[in-house]
């Protein structure tokens, strides 16, 4: 089953190229796939919004590598967590936290067992040093208690929750996407079978539809993006650029 | 053999991830390259152009995914093309035009057998819920009329035809790439056989030279570039910067 | 075992693809693996260091095609190198000079036998053209001596040397990675069992630290790097922006 690896270490340099390289060393038959290498540097949130949106498209037993990591070096555990049919390898820092909204039902193991990391470990590069070989030593079969002893509690990020009035629903922008579309926290199973009425952000009301073309070029709509989620954008233009990224969305029902 | 794919999507967010993990999971032994994903968004004809250059360097019966999309969720048809040994699933955009301009022969069928999507279709993302699930299906053995119905006809963008005078061919600037190069839609083989006297672009007169080394630094030169088109390029610069990438380019033979 | 590529393609157009596509097509079962695509556009020099500090945590065996090319079409010759366990393809313009700082005995032979090239040769393109389907080939068994003939002497880069004073280690940045970070020529065995007491560079005394979670938001600091090598960073900020990536680097050891 692939390995897939999610990092903010960018495609300029040769940092993912070395995992690859690390994990080909260990399982030469095993598949590697980028689910993406440019989250924001060190947003640990963009991180754990973009797994936790993407998990669920990958085969069963995939082994997720997650590494945005602004606390390496330091105490910081790096744990393994399995939920829901996959495995998760990381900084223990948050950013599986989405995954776990999703996922009630896990377990975790704090990765001790240097026999499973690489023989020097640097103080900067744990994406190579450590997640990288104990994926590869997972996916060739190696039991997830053999890499350290198991964990109760993990870090896990306060995850924005959705404020529920009687026709109303406030929610906020949880991730800009490359094209500029804000996707907010409210999903379309919180409308409880009711429809929206109004959108509501930065003090406009934003015309609901069903997909980007049925908007004029250039102008604002809101719709039920694919995954399920409430986004914000512009017709051919970005809505992270015309209304910036924070803030609260309100939403009323019909 | 290997599924391919083009899209505008990026590699910020994890939209190109979800899909090969959609492929994967369908079948996991399929090899999926990357094309680009940093076609311009919703350059529906840049696209075109990078897939009629590049596909016939990849293995016979490679399928292309092609996902560039303005019009995802309204009406248009999602299509599968089969063209000179090679398979092409995308929108009925004519995001394949460029493939058949050199493809006379072609066999087309329309993606309607819901039984090779995922079970849940968005508005927003094809990519994702049709055209990967269909290629996967493809590369598997699923055969192309199990998709939907033939197609006689499919949009074709109009191509930029050159105009062939007695001593001259005028062409335009179809794509400008990453380095600021513009290529054109003049083809060496449009010379039949003449050698090129002056190249005009922009009211400025090129030098033609064999390759970029030629120039002095930051010097304009044409050339006939690696596809056999000609290119009109800034040594150690940006041709595109320079002289932007819209208008005729005249070329006297001798 | 792999086929590793490092370019200044950038991933915008179809170059990179193209080469996984004529790579494919010349051995299927190959795997391929981008070490990166965006060294800055033909800075040879920056491409020898990624290469030379990346090869040696990919599989023995591993092919590395490394395509910074600015004398494509001249009289440049194309090489191969056995070095280390590993197989590197490319042009003879001094790309290789970082690996072969660390593996002093090597072999190399000129890439002349047409018969493992593509039929047609373009002037501006040999890592699709020649790099490439030599790789391939090598990859699925075409011994060494059958692509050329042995090569004595290949170019070199003059690359920087450490001045070593009693007290004193003078250095130079050689690299600015993605967070702009700024990476020396001043690896940890250079201290030879020492302490770093001072860290100038720009005239200013930086503080030396473990990693980069030390130092105060946006604070400078100096630190061994994940590959040994002493860098320049500003913590949670880019160092190439606040130093610029040009000058001496002192070390004064305690």
């Amino acid at each position: 089953m692939p390995i897939v690896l999610l990092t903010d270490f960018g495609l300029k340099d040769h940092y993912v190229g070395v995992m690859k390289g690390v994990i080909k060393s260990i399982t030469p038959e095993v598949d590697i796939i980028d689910l993406t290498h440019e989250v924001p540097p060190q947003e640990v949130k963009a991180g754990a919004f973009l797994l936790g949106v993407s998990y669920h498209y990958f085969p069963c037993k995939s082994i997720f590598v997650a590494v945005v990591d602004p606390e390496v070096g330091t105490g910081r555990k790096g744990i393994l967590v399995s939920a829901g049919d996959y495995f998760f390898v990381g900084p223990d820092n948050g950013i599986f936290s989405f995954v776990l909204e999703k996922e009630e039902i896990f377990s975790a193991w704090e990765l001790k067992n240097k026999a499973y990391f690489r023989s020097e470990i640097s103080s900067t590069f744990h994406g190579r040093d450590i997640f990288a070989p104990v994926a590869a030593h997972l996916a060739r079969g190696v039991p997830p208690k053999e890499l350290g002893p198991p964990l109760k509690n993990i870090t896990r990020l306060p995850w924005p929750k959705i404020i529920k009035e009687e026709d109303r629903l406030k929610g906020a922008v949880i991730y800009a996407d490359r094209f500029g579309n804000l996707i907010t926290n409210i999903h379309e199973k919180n409308l409880t079978g009711r429809k929206i009425k109004k959108v509501i952000y930065q003090g406009l009301e934003i015309p609901f539809l069903k997909t980007y073309a049925l908007a004029p070029p250039k102008s604002l709509l809101a719709l039920i993006g694919s995954e399920g989620y409430l986004e914000i954008a512009v017709s051919q233009g970005s809505a992270a650029e015309k209304l910036g990224t924070q803030g609260e969305v309100h939403v009323e029902l019909a």
